[in-house]
């Protein structure tokens, strides 16, 4: 428990499934503990990424433990797609000053670790509210755990520019990074893009750099697979180009 | 599912709480997923980070779901400290090679994420061995969501050096990268030296660099905080020297 202001609720970090996107959405025990679940179905009012996946997933967390009111009242505001005011972030959080908690729900994994929400969380300290980020799953940190690369330096990169000439400098930036530090680098990619990132990597990086693909991590259909770039050269992956994959390599 | 090649086990990325070292350990379905807990119940083969604390974990898990076998009976195989040779990592994962899945399980959190286990997982992919990562949480990554600080574009990088001078000098040196690129810096220490570390951080970033000091997150006496480094200056938070935090930063 991460303490408030006296009178003030918390927002809390509630994870989401890895499995967004998939036409077979499992239950939810699969992917996160019981008593988040529970505590996500005691949340009166959320701030999402995403309201209509908010209420599929609220479905799926209803029929593990009983939502706290009917769906269609509870209160859930989409954050902004552009970047918000400081304004906008306190209507944002007025039921917590009000003393009631707030959920923030990302679309897949946690929200605020790539995928919106830290302006929200930094607002919220800046008010006194208290945050309670929820155990739950990252897939970036589950690439990176089953790429057996170096998960005591790593760097999370976001998207590489999609120009091709820019792409290449910075795939040729980051391996020379990691060559020197030792740090693996782990990036993503819009899934339609995957096929074109996973051809940039191969052709810039160093062939004895270590590469690795983990494709839909997290769902019963994913997997991953870690080798040299000499290797991968041989045979690229088939990537689902709906699927989401992370990139995660190693000089 | 992540396959194997056919006759072969599977390596199992099991997570595990966040709470080690707690003198009360809570319910495991409050950090992990029922189907995860169950799944960490079949496994009749483990290679682990602490053989006596696995046992407590096992004794967790055997709570909720019946283990396939007594835990006596359970073979269970510690991760060498020092740096293991290729026939060292091969015996260990001798039970896959035989058809057998194997647990791997640190301390706290995700193996193989500033835990150790990576060399074992480099070493299943190089002998086709399928790894399949359970989803869980890292307390690197709850921490950073509950910083507020940019989670688009950040880096772990371990321990700062111990010695003053350079420690400081490797402060300064991320802050300045911080300030040039964006990227959040996340850094933890040995708990007894938290207090330490605080100082020296507060001492050597910049007045406006914002500093989230996250402390036993994902227990429930748990904290986190995030406020310029001028602000710290003030008043330091009381950091018990028992407890693991992790410290994030963003210029």
């Amino acid at each position: 428990m991460l303490s408030s202001e006296p009178g003030h609720g918390t927002l809390v970090l509630v994870p989401n499934a890895l499995d967004f996107g998939s036409a077979q959405p499992c239950d939810l025990r699969a992917h996160l503990p019981l008593a988040v679940i529970e505590r996500a179905a005691a949340l009166p009012h959320w701030v999402v990424e995403n309201a209509k996946t908010t209420r599929a997933f609220l479905k799926r967390v209803a029929a593990i433990a009983p939502l706290t009111a009917p769906l269609q009242s509870l209160q859930i505001v989409e954050l902004a797609r552009a970047s918000a005011t400081s304004a906008d972030l306190d209507a944002l959080l007025r039921p917590a000053l009000q003393g009631h908690d707030i959920g923030l729900l990302s679309e897949a994994g946690l929200a605020a670790v790539a995928d919106p929400g830290s302006a929200l969380v930094a607002r919220a300290h800046a008010l006194g509210i208290g945050v309670d980020p929820l155990p739950g799953a990252s897939s970036l940190m589950l690439a990176l755990a089953a790429s057996g690369l170096n998960g005591q330096q790593f760097a999370f990169v976001g998207y590489l520019p999609v120009p091709d000439e820019a792409r290449a400098a910075r795939i040729r930036e980051l391996d020379a990074l990691s060559k020197r530090t030792g740090q693996t680098q782990i990036a993503i990619e819009t899934p339609y893009r995957n096929t074109a990132l996973f051809a940039a990597l191969t052709k810039h990086l160093a062939p004895a750099t270590r590469l690795g693909v983990a494709c839909a991590i997290g769902w019963p259909i994913g997997w991953c697979k870690t080798q040299p770039v000499s290797r991968w050269r041989q045979a690229a992956p088939a990537l689902d180009e709906r699927l989401p994959a992370v990139f995660v390599f190693q000089a």
